[in-house]
């Protein structure tokens, strides 16, 4: 693994790129613990794009289940006793079989359940964290908390939080905002694209989490590391969010007309459209070049 | 308040687009117990409009909720234990902090477990109350139930239980159906606007539920009371539903089709739109004039 | 009941739109115990398709509703301990009243707890049993289980573990493939209509266990048996399908657009295009005319 290619952003494009045709080659398994709201809408983005999802959430299942798929996801948006459960267990069952795992403190900050059980899950090392800034911040114990799921604090704001919380559980963070934070406390990339319309559907930030997860799986047995895999599923994600927010005449889209071609933009998506529209900056956490949110990577 | 602008129908349109607009400037922040089948299109309904949904539907976390958010909604779709008891939660942090609240009593009559549910939360004294005619007729007993989410009675023949639910509880009770009826025992409005497309999208009745705690949560703190906001929630609503049912060239569309543009035009619609569609009576409840049902209020 | 009409394909076909008329014409309420990620997409089904659905799935409803409804659905995708015992008791009361129920085995094989459940509730002798070639033979107690709710053996692979559960428990027994299987064990049809994007669209397999609830409580009554209606429910499902994997142009569609157009090609199908895009066969089960998959039957 090079350090130089890991913090090039031209190449962290064409790492996407490749992982993109790895999720579409080998169809992982992703294995999603994740909230009422949005199960729907993350199994289509998962069909979309080219994983298969497979939604696994009572106990004396999940755990063995972790283990035998490609990748897991636990979202904490509405954890219900039973949920909970099955989380612990399917953590538990993921470490033991070293399936990479991804974890979506939802709405933690004020909401005292969910909170307690994202500081414990934590504490098993997720490999990646996705959440927004207030998220992110609550689970360092700073900030002022959300108020639901929106973030009342900016990317920015949480970026030492993330370094902080990298360098604590080994686990690469994800703070998604108008611009997308991803470090791994040694490394930082920064993402611009995107649309204020993935804030308009709901699990426009969850279903990210599952395809984070269908990223890491397909990274196993390559050269890209955790890193590279969060940080291109975050790439494809919104780059097909900007394919799909206008249309054929370039006009805005409404948001019942984007989450249908959100989902066909995912499966549309290719190599060229991610590489033409990539704006990544990246570099060593704490760089100053890298906090220059919106460079643009040349094709 | 005056009570001359509260029965007039030009008033009531006036207010509806004033509210809408302050749904928007405003964000509130609705706080969703709702069932498993439509919490998706709910959240996507409310997000569309400009309000932010959260759905906890936990014991533990919905009643400290409750106390933060704008408006909450208890839908009884799909009671489970863990939602029964957190309807509870939620319904008494409700009361304590003032947050306006909605019951949308699903389907009860002959399903015991909820027939009970509502029954118990009725006593709790809801901000409004929304369902169909059977499910109104049931909450005082009478009617004969409907069958699952289906009207078996028509909404005048659940007036008069309307106005007593309304009298004994204290709150707005919206009646749904081909002409919707709002009373608060007091006076009456009858919203003729919608599309029956609406029927043939689950969650059409149910996302309105949502929709009308937002406009009281919007309310809060202006002149308009909960009568005119609950029946704002209506109107607008069910003028985005005739926005949605009709393509470019004038042609009904499907009810796929259907559903994503009613949520494009939950985001698009606006002052005009509204005032120009508004088919709206209004009166003392109980009035002659008041049951013309399609009267149609010049822009 | 004559045996060469059930047995012959032009005869089905016309059986099929008799039978899609008469959902239309009686709206049969289709009790449906489902998983979390697909509520809402069946529901939608049910409602495009002229039927009326209803997600009881708490006990002490569960089997009072399945004894009023016209048909039952239990889906076993995600099993929570409350809905196992709803699907216990609407079982139960689904065979006291004579409503016909369908078992739909998700991802049954390799977990134990829905695996145990399918095994137990399979004994209760469904109407029909709808899965896919892996579920069926997990059934059996065969094949290697499939990896969710992926099949990872054919449709033929199944066809006499297909045959041995309808003999052994008096059920329909429809196995989703390219080519579609339906068998009672003495008879066995081949319907090789639908489309790929089907498998794109989370619940494109579980919504049609829901749809074959609808087409047997609308065959009560009338000439139609149970294996008619499972093999016409599957027909009208899968010609929808084809009709909505094109636009207008006769471009194949993306998978966020296949879904919306799926609703309202369910809404507008009729006898002609049944008729007109049936590809059946059928003959006894083992007649080796009958393996045949793709036969045209002329309209």
């Amino acid at each position: 693994m090079q350090t130089r290619a890991l913090t090039d952003p031209a190449h962290l494009t064409a790492a996407s790129v490749e992982l993109l045709d790895r999720v579409r080659s080998t169809t992982p398994l992703v294995h999603c613990i994740t909230n009422s709201v949005v199960t729907n809408f993350t199994a289509n983005v998962l069909l979309a794009l080219g994983a298969a999802p497979a939604m696994v959430d009572i106990t004396d299942e999940s755990g063995l289940f972790a283990g035998v798929a490609g990748g897991l996801l636990v979202n904490l948006g509405t954890p219900t006793p039973e949920q909970r459960a099955a989380a612990r267990e399917a953590v538990a069952g993921a470490n033991a079989a070293g399936t990479p795992w991804v974890l979506d403190p939802v709405a933690i900050g004020a909401l005292p359940v969910r909170t307690a059980l994202a500081h414990e899950l934590v504490a098993g090392r997720p490999t990646a964290i996705r959440g927004n800034a207030s998220e992110v911040l609550a689970l360092t114990g700073a900030g002022a908390g959300g108020r639901g799921v929106d973030a009342a604090d900016t990317t920015e704001a949480a970026a030492d939080a993330a370094t902080h919380l990298a360098a604590t559980f080994g686990s690469v963070v994800a703070v998604s905002g108008p611009v997308d934070l991803v470090t791994d406390g040694v490394r930082t990339a920064r993402l611009a694209n995107g649309d204020a319309l993935l804030t308009r559907v709901t699990g426009g930030g969850c279903a990210l989490g599952a395809v984070t997860a269908a990223f890491l799986a397909a990274a196993l047995g390559t050269e890209h590391d955790a890193f590279t895999a969060t940080a291109a599923a975050t790439l494809v994600y919104t780059v097909a969010a900007e394919l799909a927010a206008t249309d054929e005449t370039g006009r805005a889209v409404g948001p019942g007309t984007f989450a249908v071609r959100f989902l066909d933009a995912l499966a549309a998506v290719d190599g060229a459209r991610v590489t033409e529209r990539a704006r990544v900056a990246a570099g060593a956490a704490g760089d100053a070049d890298a906090t220059a949110p919106a460079a643009v990577v040349p094709a």
